[in-house]
């Protein structure tokens, strides 16, 4: 008998790994709570006749017994294990899938290359961010995803039958990392992008969204060489002709590419290059989960919200029992004072939107402590997954809320990738004064003032009633004084 | 009209300073929201006939204008505001106290010195661990609070007029530190004493708590000197005499110890020594609270346990909401392996105890994230206030949770000071263990297994049929007598 839990498993059984994951679902987020993964290599085993070898299958099973143990007091309804492309062409995936069922307990589904991809979008909408017309592209061992959607909606589903490893062992049989490989491994990708590509140019979309090892091991090399996080055509082919002067699959060394992920790093970044030229991407983000954040989500009814960072917000603030209505004032108070140097700094939509996401989250320390608040705050930020945000955009909040007060530290600033120094900088002076003019945690009305921004200099003009009847404040804005010219930010209080 | 609000506030008017402590209550457990502190100094403003001048009085008033800004939005009856003993006995108090109360908003309580010591044991109380039969030791800046209690009830309460800053003045007069300095300032400290020795030791105390800047310079002091954070009477000599080295107060330098404390420490000093000398005083430990926090906890009915570390606990797991039952599982596993290896190892009911908090906590970093879970864990837990707790303890708990899992670090399990390196070790071992057997959280029974220690020697026989059907679990047993051996654990598995 099974007992009632709250957790819950999805299993995937790759053509290269299989993974396990566990998750606790927690007032609205998923929290982690065990991850497996086993180099199973399932795929190796396939012979010419796509005949699954009985080591591989051993291998398989022995995988399978360990996630056994793992699942022994989960419902039934709260699992699904999903077998992809090996399994879908193995002629004897029968014999194994039986032997299976036996070993985890449970059936396997060997889903098709439509419903991996449709799984792919959902675990890319219920975790990414940015307009939600979305291409999604996610490049596995033995096959590629390419999906388009709107919203939680694909409207077109391709499975093509490339994959990082099939792509090594095809065109890159001799370990040489020569242009002449490459050109032909890409030849052959773009062969197969070909055939989907009409429809999916016809469904169109916004933005381009990577879900896989390859465009996560571009994301580390570029985090690692300190660019910022948008995978682009020119930086691909950089990489392209960085791996050709290496000469050698074995001698292959980027800055920020881990051994593990190096071997079927240049079949992946080929296939990449054809997606991008085939269907003409200027850029592309990584994703914050694919197939088997698609398999939970399904299990779990979330709600989506059109921009799925106001989920994110949400109940990470209830999760740190963040004090709601301070958080509410200082984005409000934020949102005048943007108002008010939208002449001269004019910050987007876009920088708004990260400045409000610094509000809601800036008090998240006082759950650890309050002494080093914003510090903690900061590091929560850059620890926690927050789903919808990029590595380089919780950067950027994480720098403006360690800085709300106190001393500034520039170089953090200048760690983030996601918004050039100058707007990270205005957007932390913004921040500062929202946090000072909101110090007493009131309902009381903001003084009437007046911020103008002229070039670098902010100059902030104040009713001298309030200066006097407000003490705590006026000492925080005359020290903020102080402190914006310790950094050379010119700042002007009057009153 | 003040409307409802989850914040309380404390207010202390001190002889040295003025303080405001803001809180909200989550769930059991206090958030500080707001700390601000002024060196009003009332004190210095006292003159020969004990009338306060009319620029000491302005300081506090001023310094009040800025608590008022803080307070606006919560109710009365969640603010109480005090002053001890500058406002005892200034002649002329009612003067300020009339215009205060037109500043803060709110009547001003001078609260008699027995009130005073009844709050502080409270502050302890609620804060402290360990026997509930306590001497709390408060040295202010102008007076002594010695009480004796047992649990939440105080039995002896005396408020002796003498204080760092007032003896400053009387006995470091030319800024010497002398030795002859010293002994006038311990022997009036210690006629002091005498008078009230006598009832404080007819009721008795199992420890002895310090509340005080002193006490807290003390703990910083040995911190920074890698000692542990036991007070006994031969670090204080050995501290007065390094500070006769020094000479002059202006040239005191002591590793650990800030220039902010520095001027009144060896006035502190000499108090405390009389104390430890008058009422044979072998050990004294931190407190973790003192007069606000007995201020706060007087408004915020919290329930009481009798080990305060019990409430800790349970309200820290339910904030960064721990699987309860994997945290109960590990503890119970844990005690199963201290039985074992009680012969040869026999670990201290206060080890287990400490043990038992690793359990209850190992799992709060997966509310951050999965994958650096135990590096989590033990930020938090150096990071959270945890009443109960001393830093030293936080700083074991912390070392074990994070060696909960993979490779181990030493280095961290010799930092702490709590217990000597080879206990610690052996907790940490039992810990690991413990992690593994629970590491499918399911309610599935134990192995049968036998565990034995020899020496630094641990061996471990379980059941062949469970090694068979527990693959999982195995293969992590197996992975732990590598990783043991990596750091020269003696430790053999066998099935």
């Amino acid at each position: 008998m099974r007992s009632a839990s709250s957790l819950h498993a999805a299993i995937d059984l790759g053509s290269n790994s299989f993974h396990l994951l566990v998750v606790r679902e927690i007032s609205g987020s998923l929290q982690t709570v065990a991850r497996i993964k086993r180099k199973v290599r399932l795929a190796a085993g396939l012979n010419a006749d796509n005949q699954l070898s009985e080591e591989a299958m051993q291998r398989g099973l022995n995988c399978l017994a360990l996630f056994a143990e793992q699942l022994e007091h989960i419902p039934f309804s709260q699992i699904r294990a999903v077998a992809t492309a090996t399994l879908r062409i193995a002629t004897n995936a029968d014999t194994f899938l039986s032997r299976a069922h036996d070993v985890l307990g449970l059936p396997i589904e060997v889903i098709s290359g439509e419903e991996e991809a449709k799984l792919i979008y959902q675990g890319v909408a219920q975790t990414t961010s940015g307009s939600d017309q979305r291409l999604v592209v996610d490049i596995g061992g033995g096959s590629t995803e390419l999906v388009t959607g709107i919203g939680t909606e694909a409207t077109a589903l391709f499975s093509l039958s490339m994959g990082c490893v099939t792509w090594l062992e095809r065109y890159f049989t001799d370990r040489y990392l020569t242009r002449e490989n490459f050109d032909r491994a890409q030849a052959a990708a773009r062969a197969e992008i070909s055939k989907v590509k009409q429809t999916l140019l016809a469904k169109g979309w916004q933005i381009c969204v990577g879900a896989s090892g390859t465009v996560q091991a571009l994301q580390e090399i570029m985090v690692a060489q300190g660019m910022d996080e948008q995978i682009t055509l020119a930086k691909l082919e950089q990489l392209k002709q960085r791996a050709i002067q290496c000469g050698k699959l074995e001698e292959l060394e980027i800055e920020g590419l881990t051994l593990e992920r190096a071997l079927v790093f240049p079949s992946g970044l080929s296939i990449l290059l054809a997606i991008f030229h085939e269907l003409s991407i200027t850029r592309m983000s990584l994703a914050g989960g694919a197939l088997r954040e698609g398999l939970i989500y399904g299990m779990i009814n979330l709600p989506v919200d059109k921009d799925i960072r106001k989920r994110t917000l949400e109940t990470t603030q209830q999760r740190f029992s963040v004090d709601l209505e301070q958080a509410e004032r200082v984005k409000a108070t934020c949102s005048v004072l943007v108002q008010h140097v939208s002449g001269s700094w004019g910050l987007s939509e876009y920088c708004q939107q990260l400045l409000f996401s610094a509000a809601a989250l800036h008090e998240l320390g006082l759950a650890i402590n309050y002494r080093h608040g914003p510090e903690n705050s900061a590091y929560l930020i850059r620890q926690l997954e927050l789903p919808g945000f990029t590595p380089a955009q919780k950067q950027l909040v994480a720098s403006i809320v360690m800085n709300q007060k106190g001393n500034i530290d520039l170089p953090s600033l200048s760690q983030q990738s996601a918004l050039p120094l100058q707007q990270a900088e205005q957007l932390c002076r913004l921040f500062r004064l929202a946090v000072i003019l909101c110090s007493t945690r009131t309902a009381s009305e903001l003084p009437s003032f007046h911020l103008s921004a002229k070039g670098n200099h902010l100059a902030l003009q104040i009713g001298q009633q309030w200066a006097i009847h407000h003490p705590y404040r006026l000492e925080l804005l005359q020290q903020e004084e102080h402190l914006q010219s310790y950094v050379h930010w010119g700042f002007t209080l009057t009153y």
